[in-house]
């Protein structure tokens, strides 16, 4: 199982945005860097949208999701994102998921998300 | 290492409770849903037995651990936490951990926790 | 996918350090335990050394992380914390990554780092 090929994508100086190994992207946290002064529901919005983006190139998509760990700055904050996290979500293919409350690295962010997912 | 299976179990709406992949279960954050009201010794027993319960169906156990996230709302409770892991926690297979504090989503809940482990 | 060896090192009675399972190195979170009235700074690289020495042990490296998760006691110190990082790691496989904020099992320590590795 060892020396197998392990793939890198958008590598910064300081994390690159996801790995793939034996099959498994694992995407960094996504945040909303684009829209950091929208509400809940639109900074939930783009991070579901760089998930997919993500996931599509390295060979996945929302279908194949093996975990997912959701951070709120406010998790009373949670009926919101879920609004939109209903909308996204692929029905007969939601996966298993964690929400919890944490102070996120820029003041104005009120969500970041990590998932892992299977390739296709 | 593509297209192979991924299967899901307890699909809901808005999330599962668990998927499999590549010989490894992904389980959901488990939470004291049955007896909130519970102190945390008590939640965290319900806590255990869900995750004993859905390791099982998914054809693994508690001694097949690979990484275990602990989420207290405070973190000053891990003693009494402790008291009640100790005694769940198979000696020869204890799994790497790690027990932050985190707010969760719903206020009476005193515990969260996701693992992933290897099939047997 | 089944009854594949499943290998634990540093085994105590409540957690032990690593799981290596399908190519795949788990560690347990790592926190500043023998510098713990170290800054930032110093309890940052005493945790960066422990990650490096397990994953050493378990036949890894820092270029074969798959996913980092980062919890500081107080966010706002992420850029003392990211001065030691990106001294540390390594350019070419930055690996992705979260930051979060989180009180701690011991209020002494201002970092916790959970990492998961591929073998090299």
């Amino acid at each position: 199982m060892s020396n197998q090929e392990l793939k890198r994508a958008h590598v910064g100086k300081r994390l690159s945005e996801y790995a793939v190994y034996n099959g498994v992207v694992y995407l960094a946290g996504q945040v909303p860097e684009v829209e950091p002064k929208a509400d809940i529901r639109g900074q939930t919005r783009e991070v579901l949208g760089h998930i997919d983006r993500l996931l599509a190139e390295a060979g996945s998509d929302k279908t194949r999701i093996l975990s997912c760990q959701i951070f709120l700055t406010n998790v009373d904050l949670i009926g919101e994102m879920n609004e939109v996290w209903d909308a996204w979500v692929p029905q007969g293919n939601t996966p298993p998921r964690a929400t919890v409350e944490a102070r996120l690295a820029n003041p104005e962010y009120l969500i970041e998300v990590v998932v892992t997912a299977a390739l296709n």
